[in-house]
């Protein structure tokens, strides 16, 4: 099942979509895809329905992110050891995360905003798990059963704000507009095998980065126990798991957005994003 | 005014500190301490609120946090130059900025929870600012009026974690329980100075932190105006902006909470929150 958030931001009404991308209007049945919802009973009961027994949103509406009221966005750093080498940094011994702010969350093919003063704004295309129940020192073997399902993240970074503006990532990692989620929350039981998903991102029709999640250090399992060994991880939270080569940062000469800069990128299985880049807004 | 959420956890009443200390409750006005209620506006109606009129709340029951719905709990870390030193660290050339998760925010007299393997626990009280409208580059001279008020925050933080477990300080700041706010939010009319207050931090009795907040590097104005340059700011987001010396780890010999331990802490107007330490819970 793939469920969306269809309709202008604050106002996305919950949906499913349909096998030629319809968009059938779930809204009588549940509140939101966020919370307890995201529970494998709730799912389970959601993927019940007939969808023919169901009205149909304007396909032209705009796609919001893929969950709502987001508690924590939590990312995984240095993840893909190639990304790492061309970071100039070493794969690191235990994961590394940090967080985004949830305002920065976005839809998947809403406008990315490039902030004030920025020269470095930087694109990632990652996988994003979305945890589907409570969980606190949860063991590796059982992890998978806390994960609701997945998305497409691009984790859109400052890398001068990020690096060079006085410690801790999340000063280049939270402006508005850089975390758009979706376009669909994939239920775990469409995506086979996590760890074998191929992923790609273009700037104006150019391949920037190209790799797979097999390739990643610590894989999804690893990464829901350890996060749960240092907080508890809530319904609707989102761990975002790395980013494969191919960053601005990591290109000769270094290479970042600009206004009109168009990004195209998608996971298999997971849907596309498409953004265009435009200055701050107040 | 003093803001308070009254009750068990979930099932908080929001309600106005009275004169003697009853809780007035006013959710017959408002549905929490939390998003819009912030604004000037809304705060300034249910300052005109006659408390005669308004039923009593059982004054044995629970103090919760005393904001609901935190978005973001953004902390300033080194930002009294006494701390610094004793951390063995420089004082940042601007405001050094990290997050803690919204799950670990508590109430005030709740019980602090020990992570499972942690041995370096440790306190740090805090003035918590807490923001009343939506603030997006907001100029110094202008960013008092996105303050509703202030708050006291312990920040708790796990040091292992947060610095010796590959980087980014959120790994140690995070735990269930390791952010308890309030008593009480008091609006920002009730404060007349901001930059001059007195703090305290006892263990066990002993005096431990002893700090006024006009010796913080960056003031309150200089630092709404600098989050909101990276990120914006939404009603109920925490700033909490730092602490001073006399953690734990400052000490010689390092000396780090254990079960049983109980903290007392307080900023001049701010009320008292007292926290006795547990075992991690599942």
């Amino acid at each position: 099942m793939k469920l969306l958030r269809i309709g202008e931001p604050g106002q996305e009404k919950p949906a499913i979509l349909g096998p030629n991308g319809e968009f059938y209007d779930v809204s009588a049945h549940i509140d939101d895809v966020a919370g307890e919802v995201l529970s494998d009973e709730k799912l389970n009961e959601l993927s019940q329905l007939d969808l023919v027994d169901l009205p149909q949103l304007d396909p032209n509406q705009r796609i919001g992110a893929c969950v709502g009221n987001v508690g924590k966005f939590i990312c995984i750093g240095l993840n893909y050891a190639d990304h790492a080498a061309e970071s100039g940094m070493d794969v690191p011994s235990e994961p590394v995360m940090f967080f985004k702010a949830t305002s920065a969350i976005s839809g998947p093919n809403d406008e990315v905003e490039i902030p004030r003063k920025s020269e470095k704004t930087d694109w990632e295309v990652e996988l994003g798990v979305v945890i589907g129940k409570r969980a606190k020192y949860v063991d590796e073997a059982d992890a998978m059963n806390y994960v609701a399902g997945y998305c497409v993240v691009n984790d859109l970074s400052e890398r001068e704000f990020q690096i060079e503006r006085q410690g801790q990532w999340v000063k280049g990692k939270s402006a508005d507009t850089f975390g758009p989620i979706g376009p669909y929350l994939v239920t775990r039981d469409e995506v086979s095998d996590p760890q074998n998903l191929d992923m790609y991102l273009d700037v104006n029709g150019e391949r920037r980065q190209t790799g797979n999640t097999k390739t990643m250090v610590y894989g999804v399992a690893v990464l829901v126990s350890y996060v749960s060994q240092f907080m508890s991880l809530q319904p609707g939270d989102i761990i975002s798991t790395g980013t494969p080569p191919g960053v601005g940062m990591g290109m000769s000469p270094q290479t970042y957005l600009k206004t009109g800069d168009k990004m195209e990128l998608g996971i298999e299985g997971l849907g596309v994003q498409k953004q265009t880049c435009v200055p701050a807004k107040s």
